[in-house]
């Protein structure tokens, strides 16, 4: 079950720069492993912004919100959430 | 080149059901065949409402406006206009 | 899986009065019919509007659309949609 | 009388996380003595944000305001109410 | 219990003038008399608009949602309510 | 002369509590006089909300002003001003 | 006393130019009359649109509404009120 | 050339009160000046609120950027600027 | 002295196409004439919309008026007008 | 390929004014460069804010993306991207 989510990132201008390196490197990883899996379809970066969008495949809506609020960004985002479905003039049975 | 739309169709309420019928057939038919070549990447129903989510896939703005002012539901459409990246956490490459 | 959403009703001010309170008589009947099967878990009226929160309960985002499209005063209504989780401090289970 | 309340939670991201942990044990307990007593008819959370819809079963609008006020987290709320009505087509007495 | 309710009236353009003025009328007429029964507490003209500002002492949602739908110019308003509290620094103990 | 005022009060969350309660209490007495003058004809509180709704009855647009900028607690209010007139529905002569 | 009105006009398409211009003419005799009697202090033309600011000196919110509410082009309009007073660094004080 | 200024200050609550008594005199005495050259033709405070509409006459875009830019409370204001033109109703020749 | 302005066009759906192929003709011709005079500066569409930036170079806010009022679309046109100047960056003297 | 981009710089007020001139001088540097290499083809100042108006002729929306996120004051700046094509109504083929 497919959704589009966008993320809007917001670092503290203050935040140490080591402590934002580490955290962001996490993301990074986070958000890798949600891709291999599957969960993580699609991450696109929004040209000029700190900001993505993304679609995610997951089973419940319970599921997509465990995975969003684990994200080590998380705390420092504004999110936004809409189910998709499949669209009658798809030619992909997969993009559900 | 990606950009992500979303298209908003208001069709009036007062259009007779045969001219409408005709105009979806011909919208389904034209997107199916940019999809088929590969321009239209993505297209996902928003859950409840007459909109879409889609990816395309472009040489250049111009080649973009091209295709959707050419829409056949194109007079009946809210279109914005996002351009993208590829995300530096992407696990594919050709999701540029 | 829960779902929020919220519908506006805007029946033009020229409909003819039978045909509207056929559709409402069809979107009622509707409406009771999902209820009794449990998809269609709560309808409250806003007060001093005409307009709806409601709270389905179905299996996939698929099923979400499939129900309100179906409406027959879809096409009068504005509606957004907010997919739910069981609320940690939740005491009851089955408000999933 | 039933209301429909949301509420998005914004604690400081540099609040002690003992106390934030101290504060969101008190809300727990707070909320679940009110779903206890049937005041808090519904509570739900909104996938990927920290915020829920809620539904009050309260006898007068100064009951709600005291009931929410007294919330742990309300001096880190924003909080929207819209009272609400059984609607006709509810096939259920008392979603009042 | 004090309710909070603002009224914009958006009558057409092109609604015959005789029509126009019995709904007035009826309007006024209906008006007065909640006013006379305590109803419908105060009502302000918001200067320069057609629009009100009014107060209204009721039982319930229920009841006020009544008294709001049954305005002839209802169908002709946009209408947003907020529920009323007496404020503790109030010196009268009836704008409860 | 009637206006009616929303005030949203956003008080610092690292206020010093018995300094938050000393201007409260001058924001108490300052609106009781006003009452007791006529000057400040209603006060409500917006259920849920740290806002009130009021209508000052005062002589001209620059009395106004004075009155709120010499609120106690003007220094964390949002405010918005609506000038008002007699209703041609009212009954009443003093809600002028 | 000065208030501050933005007026937007908004003339259907479809009106007849001789009615249209028939209301224009009266509406601008009406309003060179108020400008002659000093009631209407100030009339600009927004650049680019069919808009203006104006400045009332009106000795009452009664009197600024009936004089707006007879403007020939009224029906057309969407209009906000903006009470003044005179700014503690003019130099003049009749700006008051 | 006329231009129609919103000006809104939002001087932070934790400045010091001799520093920020000092930039309003600076302010006063600048604004003052520009008044008696006739460049800063109108400056009204909003009822209620920090704000003022102006009115700037001034030769060019560039000489309004440069007497915005250097006012005092400048760093602490948000500002909005409109382009006006002489009203085709005006009766005076000077409000061009 | 330079500005930019947003034109947004929105043609009525049941506009006759000779009609509306007419107006856009002189649209253009009226378009072309003040670009070759050097008035219009530049002109963009955006990309998927009916819509455009310009950038005009005029004298007087009054004659940026009187070129966009006489547009042979401007009666079908939702416009936005910003005053710009040089910025200090430019390294371009007549981007003033 | 072209795109409209809008700029607006928030600096901290508290930042150090030596640090806040030399980011500022590290910008003015780098936009220079990129005018001079045709990258950034217009950039405008908005009469009386702290903004600009762009338009960047880049190769792709990741040429865009990573001269926008190498701006020095990048981290103090809110930006809205517009892909733009050339206009039907242009005589100059290179505003392509």
């Amino acid at each position: 079950m497919l959704f589009h989510v966008r993320m809007d990132v917001n670092i503290p201008l203050d935040m140490d720069a080591a402590v934002a390196a580490e955290i962001k490197a996490r993301e990074k990883a986070y958000s890798q492993g949600l891709q291999r899996s599957g969960k993580w379809r699609h991450i696109w970066r929004l040209a000029g912004e700190y900001a993505n969008y993304s679609v995610f495949d997951v089973d419940s809506n319970q599921e997509l919100h465990d995975i969003l609020t684990e994200l080590p960004l998380y705390p420092y985002m504004r999110i936004s959430v809409q189910p998709l479905c499949r669209h009658p003039s798809s030619i992909r049975e997969d993009d559900r």
